[in-house]
């Protein structure tokens, strides 16, 4: 449910004549909130996947239907909802290949599978290029979804697994082979990024995280959706972010590299781990939840002044509000182009 | 979550593929079904709304905006659910000015309020085209949900509203001035479609519909969908349909504009009436569900026989299985070319 930067007055145009549903969340956050049942919420969410916008037709069709679950998957994770199912709307051109389809459904269900969501239903229809929009729903205990607007000054600032790599691994692109271990890792987290539905549940205890989104856009972008959904500010310190180590020969190749690495980690977007935000009582228990597999970074701090800073070699500088935009991606010629300075 | 006709294979391989959630019913009815609670289902289904498919940029922005709630809300009136919330993917190209898309809102919320639905959510990107997917969420009591596959032989055949006035309004075209009543009717029932989930709830009560579905793609294609997936046959009675009274000065032009009006009826489509069956033991009871503004009209009966028959002049003919297909639409410039012979 990722609003876009520059329709961000679209959305709040949205917001305003529409209040939330009783007992509920409405739009604005990762999903929706529907109160059900006493004690029970449902978590709804739905995200676009447009052809040379979020995809494009050389890729391998299973790396895209993963990557499709993973959308809706990964914004029920960031509400610490469980998975319940999925429904995908289709559209394609006349002549798209039957085994194309059937290869995206084999990469879909993967994914989907692995969650225990079940593709329950959708809808089917032509369009000029292929076109889906996925819904994903869950399920989340009363009071207990994690919100964007929790976050409070001096609340550490988190990120699950690793950033920037699925930028590189989108500019390496869809035909690359990996020539070394985190070129290899950057190709897979690009083709192939699992939702963190269960740190998410996880992160929805009490006592752990105050505030939770996914990291989708960007981190800086979607850092700036936090603060603004909380009214706080930030500081980030760049060297603790869990980017792509810088590789080259010379040091002026792995400053270059650094600086490449940097600006993936900040504005690539398509991460898809959770930023999350904790008071300093939950650290030692957010470090329990930690893994080899799966670490979660201690990356910034909560401000009360409301700017957004990046600490960088010593000095600060403002982080920018920008990452992933579709209304920026002229019709997917640049993907992410402007994930490079 | 309607299917196509040409598309039904890709359909039932979806389904083989996919078993339904536990508790719940998955993929070829018109919503899904999820257990959230004892005694609790949801329904949630999802609708393409497509620019030249379903509609055209030289309509009311407002009533394109009623029909794509319609869409979604008549699902979940066919399954007897209750309407909760809405969430709306929509896609634009650059430039589409804000007016057209405040006015699409101010009929999706016009449908909306109607229903007691919030739109909570959603997502925006950017496309060519105009593009809309909407999600429709809905609550109903565990086992009381209308499902397609509850016909049995000897059931009456049932209809509610009228059949036909949709297409007859497509036909007219978004810029037509009505002439008569009738064809004020059909204009606003083309324009302004509304779902019928207040009869759907009504007919989920026990001892009423067997089974239920709603006409978006024409009784004959809709028809067929509901005996196959009850495996019985049906018999209607042309003369009985809710359909245009034909109108003509000479007894040739009345007996074309009876074709015409019966074609309409049968493979139009866009009615968003609702389909159902019922025992003769609840014929009573249905009659009292019937008003003025809402009559319920019994159109024919179910067979143990898989077929399906027109009664027509007092001769019977194979009822074919044709309507509304979206691939069959040639990128819309024949919405619905196909409901005149």
């Amino acid at each position: 449910m990722a609003g876009t930067s520059n329709e961000r007055g679209w959305v709040a145009w949205l917001a305003r004549r529409h209040a939330p549903p009783p007992g509920g969340l409405g739009i604005g956050d990762d999903a929706a909130l529907l109160p059900l049942a006493p004690g029970l919420q449902l978590a709804a969410t739905t995200d676009w996947f447009l052809e040379d916008l979020h995809f494009r037709r050389r890729e391998r069709p299973e790396d895209c239907g993963y990557r499709l679950a993973t959308r809706a998957l990964s914004d029920l994770a960031a509400m610490g909802a469980e998975p319940l199912a999925l429904l995908l709307s289709a559209a394609w051109p006349a002549g798209l290949a039957a085994s194309w389809r059937r290869r995206l459904h084999a990469g879909l269900e993967a994914a989907a599978r692995d969650s225990g969501a079940a593709l329950a239903g959708g809808d089917l229809s032509r369009a000029a290029r292929i076109a889906f929009d996925i819904v994903g729903l869950g399920r989340v205990r009363a009071g207990r979804a994690l919100l964007r607007s929790g976050a409070r000054p001096g609340d550490s600032l988190w990120v699950s697994g690793w950033l920037g790599y699925a930028a590189w691994g989108r500019r390496l692109g869809a035909r690359a082979q990996p020539s070394d271990r985190e070129q290899r890792r950057a190709l897979a987290r690009w083709r192939r990024p699992r939702a963190r539905w269960e740190l998410g549940r996880r992160l929805a205890q009490p006592g752990r995280a105050s505030a939770c989104m996914d990291v989708s856009d960007g981190l800086s972008l979607d850092l700036h959706r936090l603060c603004r959904a909380s009214q706080v500010g930030a500081m980030v310190f760049a060297g603790r972010l869990p980017a792509p180590p810088p590789a080259g020969r010379s040091s002026r190749a792995r400053s270059a590299a650094a600086r490449r690495a940097l600006d993936f980690a900040l504005y690539g977007g398509e991460d898809y781990e959770l930023l999350f935000t904790a008071p300093a009582t939950a650290r030692a228990r957010l470090r329990r939840l930690a893994s080899p597999t799966l670490p979660l970074t201690e990356i910034g701090v909560i401000t009360r002044s409301r700017g957004l800073w990046l600490e960088l070699d010593g000095g600060r500088e403002r982080l920018p509000e920008r990452g992933w935009d579709a209304f920026d991606a002229h019709g997917g010629n640049r993907r992410g182009g402007r994930a490079t300075p």
